[in-house]
């Protein structure tokens, strides 16, 4: 592990401040951004000096960005939701509920990797129901709804608006069904945040390893990260060896939800062979993992047998690693897809910890060819039925959506998902707008992202620059984090998020004003801006190497206004 | 001048090939794309190949990515549009007719970085008119028709199918006004290409230097490498030293049209002293570069003395170059916009050599904020007055666009865009769709080009990362390009443009085939496609890194298709 240092985050000119809670005693962390003071000259001489107002943005970094709150990735983070030891429809168990939970914490020879501190699992008593949307629809406003309520709304109180985002109201979301608050029981370090259409667009990154490459160190270096740029949950798809101990100790150091595609464990735990996966064994794994603290579960529930035929003249056939598995292992034993036929009782599980359901679409298009198919949409109408089942149980669902689509056929996608799923949020993977730009699908599917999310997607899934080709690395994570921070804030702004805009006038301003450093501190990424603007050997006065001093439209914009004060 | 062997351009697997006229002598340069067989395995262990067909795709790289054709940077490129020789309407000069060319042409201290060879300008003779829009209106296909008409056909001829795109069809879009065809008769080195919404979405690349950086061997090694990546039309924006051999240089050795903002050159004759400015030696600064070749001219003409007080309330200002200018022009000299009032006479310079003009847009939003606004749609409804001036001349127009504006506004700017200027074709810059990632601009403004360029703009220039902050690299022009041919082909695609799917398709058989050679072949960049696969220490077999031997989703989906034949 890299240590303890190394593991901060630093923002310029920033500083983290708290908003406590009205009803819980919660304290929702933020990231204020201080701002220097326009400087001008009157007609006189004078000089004028002006005040700008710090700007609050939405944090993702929880701790890590605190200097105050000592950060040991040993220990694991604070577990902020400390209230669930006093909840009484909750228990906390003596020891593991998955047998294959006990076997690895019972083999010496995991000691090494293994997580030091070992925190006992809660779940559910017997009889009782502790999701989020229960809670909701029984008239409770939780903690994590005050929660979200304030995180949402400092942009819009920035206004001197009064927000529309208040506990109830987001208590009313989650009730109807329309957002879900991702937060199991077993993972009190992540502070909770809302995923619905009604909120500010969030976006999901993906870390994880594979057989070939990447370890433990790695893969909680690439969490914080993700969390540093942006990243509102975090998937692991880890496929490799120690997915269990790796799990631990990306969730204990983990301030986001975090999501998982279950199949990939189990299909690990049968050394790769399709034929062998079953439901009692992936019903294991599905406690180990909730009692680990996943926060949402990817279940490719919702491609059945019927549908792999609609496949038959696909271009590029399924292109889900979830689906192909699922397909295959139906195929092999001309069997219903046993996700589908045991979706009650995988809800019962869920339910238990609260833990989400994310249901998979399996038969996403992996091509511009396929976009919009049979296959497709008879799958996303299954998800229809099988969100019914789900909210039965007041298990929260959000629903993914594809893959690569031309933006013509962008508007269909999420009206009949809307349909279909009566307004569970929508989850989508870009869409990717071309298949022609391998190395650049960030950008592809930003394009296709944007446009969806401003059509009403909750959440988009981030895509690297190495998608199709390889893992991503740091670099790599970055700038697909930042793709997506882009293509979600260019969707609250068309949306007309309230306040969403407080940040581009922010920036707007420094950059008229020509308060160079401002404007990369209020800029997604700081770091990069200031590191292009140096590069150009540039001079911080009032114009870059753009234009040069005759040609800077700003600069004698900026005259003609004095003048015309004058 | 960095030699003469530095400068081919080239791209796997491809070969240059040609297509004859069937009215004019021409020959229409195209790359075509050779793909490797598909091989599979049947039931019985016997070998099945298939051939995979040549993807031919439209190529701006000019007589640089073929081999067959010398290139001699000191001699300029094969003048290709040799048919004007011939043409009796137009006459060959025996000197230049602008003052300040013949003064550059007289210095002897500009010997060493004036272009080697001296070609005499041609103009129509007088009375006559010689624009492609002339002749279409008189219902002459010109060459430059039947060669666009070749250009744009390949796709949808490689589907079997009869394009709409014929010679005559050309002609009636330019009759129309709805596309033109910038071609200077001063630039033979050109090859023809069409800008208008029933063809495929062109973009634009800006190169220039600033009075702080670059010389004339960069901006030329800049203009071949924007080629090489598939600008389409190429801007230099230079306001330093020796614009005028600079843009010689470059007009030379470009085979794309080139455009410029002349009002930058003409600020530099008088030493950046915005009052000096004046009618007299802007009408010179056109000449001189109407007879060197540019084939398009941004002015900033419909920006007028009534519009200033509009963008008072703006938080950006002014943030066009041109516009800025001109603004202060306007303001100094209490003068209605000399470029508007002598826009007639300017119509009557551009016809004589068929310069297309671009007519800028002063008041671009330069910020979220500032969308859509008084001042951006005043002026947009001067540029339609305008286009009807330029029209009465026969003069081809297209009408330049915002700037930043969010997604939900965007669709606004094209239909008042074509109201107001009668379907004149649109060229936007971007727009950004936030403002807040300085650095990644390509991004945000590749979001709203793909947006816009859906709905019907047929141009779109492109934005660096470096945007905002300095003048781009070579690695930053690469990026923009490409993020910008990402924008016009997933337009291309919701267009429904007749064949812009058949390299997705090609790409992602060759992608479901495991031919990963081919896959990087048909990518927009080849090279970071490779270059990102090999980064991942993959195999060269049917997985790779992301997600391992037993989770590739394409190699299991392609097993099932396999056992469901046999």
């Amino acid at each position: 592990m890299s240590g303890k240092n190394n593991t901060r985050i630093t923002y310029p000119a920033s500083e983290k401040v708290y908003i406590p809670g009205e009803i819980n005693k919660i304290r929702v962390g933020m990231r204020k951004i201080k701002l220097t003071d326009t400087v001008t000259v009157d007609g006189e001489g004078n000089k004028i000096v002006k005040k700008n107002n710090p700007v609050i943005v939405y944090d993702t970094s929880g701790p890590f960005s605190d200097p105050k709150i000592p950060i040991d990735l040993y220990q694991g983070l604070p577990r902020i939701r400390d209230w669930y030891s006093k909840r009484k429809d909750l228990i906390r168990l003596t020891e593991l509920s998955s047998e294959y939970g006990r076997q690895r914490l019972a083999d010496p020879t995991l000691d090494a990797i293994r997580f030091p501190v070992q925190h006992l699992p809660l779940r559910a008593k017997p009889g009782k129901n502790i999701t989020q949307m229960y809670y909701a629809k029984r008239r409770i406003i939780t903690p994590e709804m005050e929660y979200v309520a304030i995180r949402e709304n400092q942009q819009i109180e920035a206004l001197g608006l009064k927000s529309y985002i208040t506990p109830d109201f987001v208590r009313k979301e989650v009730a109807a069904g329309r957002a879900i608050i991702p937060a199991n029981i077993n993972h009190p370090e992540a502070e909770p945040m809302i995923i619905g259409r009604k909120f500010l667009v969030k976006i999901n990154t993906n870390i994880g390893n594979s057989a070939l490459s990447s370890g433990i160190e790695e893969e909680i270096e690439k969490a914080i990260w993700s969390c540093k740029w942006g990243g509102d949950t975090l998937m692991d798809l880890s496929t490799g060896n120690n997915i269990h101990e790796t799990r631990e100790w990306i969730i204990r150091n983990c301030p986001v939800p975090m999501g998982t595609v279950p199949i990939y464990q189990a299909l690990e735990k049968v050394d790769g062979r399709v034929e062998d996966l079953n439901w009692e064994m992936y019903r294991d794994t599905l406690i180990e993992q909730a009692e680990q603290g996943v926060d949402y579960f990817t279940i490719h529930a919702a491609l059945l047998k019927d549908h792999i035929g609609l496949t038959a003249n696909r271009l590029t056939g399924i292109v889900s690693r979830g689906g192909s598995i699922m397909s295959k292992w139906m195929q092999i034993h001309n069997q219903e897809n046993f996700l589908y036929t045991h979706f009650a009782e995988i809800c019962e599980i869920l339910k238990t910890y609260d833990v989400a359901v994310s249901i998979g679409d399996g038969l996403r298009p992996g091509s511009i060819y396929d976009a919009n198919d049979a296959a497709q949409f008879a799958e996303l109408h299954a998800m229809g039925k099988l969100t019914d089942i789900a909210w039965d149980q007041f298990v929260q669902v959000i629903i993914e959506g594809p893959g690569h689509v031309p933006m013509n056929k962008i508007e269909q996608n999420m009206k009949e998902q809307q349909y279909a799923c009566r307004n569970a949020p929508f989850y989508t993977l870009g869409p990717l707008t071309t298949d022609i730009a391998p190395g650049y699908d960030h950008i592809t599917s930003a394009i296709g992202a944007a446009q969806i999310a401003w059509y009403g997607t909750a959440m988009i899934c981030y895509v690297t620059p190495k998608e199709h080709l390889g893992l991503p690395n740091k670099e790599d994570v970055r700038n697909g984090v930042i793709a997506y921070k882009i293509a979600a804030h260019a969707a609250d702004l068309a949306k007309g998020h309230p306040g969403a805009q407080v940040r581009d006038n922010a920036l707007s301003k420094a950059r008229f004003d020509f308060r160079w450093k401002d404007q990369f501190n209020l800029s997604l990424d700081p770091e990069r801006a200031m590191k292009y603007y140096k590069e150009s050997s540039v001079h911080d006065g009032e114009y870059c190497t753009m234009c040069g001093p005759n040609f800077c439209a700003m600069r004698l914009s900026k005259d003609l206004h004095r003048e015309c004060k004058e």
